[in-house]
């Protein structure tokens, strides 16, 4: 066979482009969004390690899994979880089909943004209103639900879809560790459906890398055609204990990079940490009150105080959001480089 | 640039090579072991179909799900679910430090090999026997026992180890598969860390890609050392309409392919079916008393009866052993080609 002959001009421009395209990925440096400080320094270090071959810390791509928390870590949590303010949103949706909840709490707060009733209902309150938002009904259908409010609801703060509200550094993050084999997961402790309406889209994560908590479903067939309904019984809370839990149980293999952003995602750490070999434990401290949030250990929403103390005393990766990071929303001009 | 001009004879061959594989791939007929009949012809046809671009049944990668049952579909599930025969075997190991068990059935049952008195513990018997043998341990210690198990344990009627009575033609399927980027799972009844040491080596399945029944877990720190304790209570129960909820709730996402042998995959298959677009259904019919077993409707074990007049009623796919398979284990030669 003779086949550089027999080639046609443009087969020979797609081989000249699949030579050159190493040497592309070379000249594009990974992290733009990210100063060239020491979170991303140890970053780029690590993967060079694990993905080098006959290096001591090599790591072969099958278990090169990488789990990453979602709230507060892939995007902001603020005011208030995402997740809750569609819930609240969905309450005020579904009230005509509900009228008795004018009158009843913690209904009545919700629809009267009542923050005082509302934080007196507590946790109590917060659970009945995800259960009336969030079961009862299809997975299709709770999906479409969340899709729809995705593409309406509009945050109140900066006026952006919340899926606009995510951090270009970590969406660079996973893509470099997708473009060295590494599988990228999420785990978080939000509702696994509802991760999967925009996960796919805007993360580059399919369904099947989607891991948090979720409720007992059950197959349910009407006529000729089945469903799987959400009941309203929790199967798992995918928070603290419960991500390792279900890592174990969803995944199979220990991640080696794990990167949280709250004391909610400790022992996810602690997990990954305490594999054999090179690994990776990464932290997200939101110090930037002027472009995001700023908050740590007094907070209700991503309470970081347990996390950042082990991740000093192990020497974990904490991420100073405000000095470390370039840009934050993609929707946003980056900030210059820092001379180091 | 002249690439061609600076390529070493090496490269140059690199090139070749990779320019021949299509070639090569269509010069190796799929499913060699499968005999030239209607369920081989049903696969092809099936994903040609969903693969080629631009057909009105395109599917892209990303959607191509094939989920297939472990036990009586991928390996043989005779005298007994190998995975209770395994807990059995794991009973005498660990009877010397439970010197009750001699005089407590039905532990009693199984140390005397006594048949009739296993017969008649029945299901609490047998969940007392998966409890003392699957929990109380944690996951990564229960995979060694398995492992070790699967290394040392023979077949009492093939003499051959459990990892060998493996259908070849299947193996054969899951490769034709993955070549053209489907993504393999099991979806089965057994437990999922049991099939977890085992689907990688011999399936080429990743222990992401495999989900079973399982049990309630718990993380631990003994020391400074965390682990995942199997605790004695059933998470879930990955059987009949176990399945589709599972696959709801671990992969997301609706599988296009799925390939049972017994009524206890019946939902999961009409879960498939009832999809949108081009779908397959696979039902493997043990019909070959000589070289494997032959059961159906009165089976204990791998029971069909529902299942098989629903895929007749529904024109799904089903494997007759005897006939289509021309080898079953990959111990075996072939058996001829038949002349259809």
């Amino acid at each position: 066979m003779t086949p550089f002959k027999t080639l046609h001009p443009r087969q020979a421009l797609a081989v000249l482009l699949l030579l050159a395209l190493p040497l592309l990925a070379r000249a594009t440096e990974p992290l733009p969004s990210w100063q060239d400080g020491p979170a991303k320094k140890s970053i780029i270090e690590f993967v060079e390690a694990v993905t080098t071959e006959g290096s001591k810390d090599y790591v072969k791509p099958a278990e090169r899994i990488a789990v990453f928390d979602n709230d507060g870590t892939l995007w902001s949590e603020q005011p208030a979880y995402f997740q809750v303010l569609f819930a609240f949103d969905e309450i005020k949706r579904l009230a005509p089909q509900h009228p008795q909840w004018k009158t009843t709490q913690p209904f009545k707060a919700v629809l009267e943004n009542d923050h005082k009733a509302l934080a007196a209902a507590g946790m109590d309150g917060l659970l009945k209103i995800i259960g009336a938002t969030h079961t009862g009904i299809t997975t299709e259908a709770f999906i479409d639900n969340a899709k729809t409010w995705l593409s309406q609801a509009r945050h109140p703060k900066t006026g952006k879809p919340y899926t606009d509200m995510i951090y270009q550094p970590m969406l660079e993050m996973l893509d470099y560790l997708r473009s060295q084999d590494f599988k990228t997961y999420i785990v978080s402790g939000g509702d696994t459906a509802f991760m999967r309406a925009f996960a796919e889209t805007v993360y580059g994560i399919p369904p099947e890398q989607v891991i948090g908590s979720n409720f007992v479903t059950q197959w349910q067939v009407q006529g000729d055609q089945p469903s799987i309904l959400r009941t309203a019984k929790l199967a798992h809370n995918d928070d603290g204990p419960g991500k390792p839990e279900s890592i174990d149980s969803i995944i199979g293999r220990r991640p080696i990079l794990a990167f949280g952003n709250s004391d909610g995602d400790l022992h996810m750490l602690q997990w990954t940490a305490a594999g054999s070999g090179k690994r990776f434990m990464g932290l997200v401290h939101h110090t930037d009150a002027k472009r995001e949030w700023a908050y740590d250990r007094q907070s209700s929403v991503g309470r970081l105080d347990k996390a950042l103390d082990e991740a000093k005393k192990r020497g974990w990766t904490i991420v100073d959001m405000a000095s470390e990071w370039r840009r934050i929303y993609p929707f946003e001009a980056s900030l210059p480089e820092q001379v180091q």
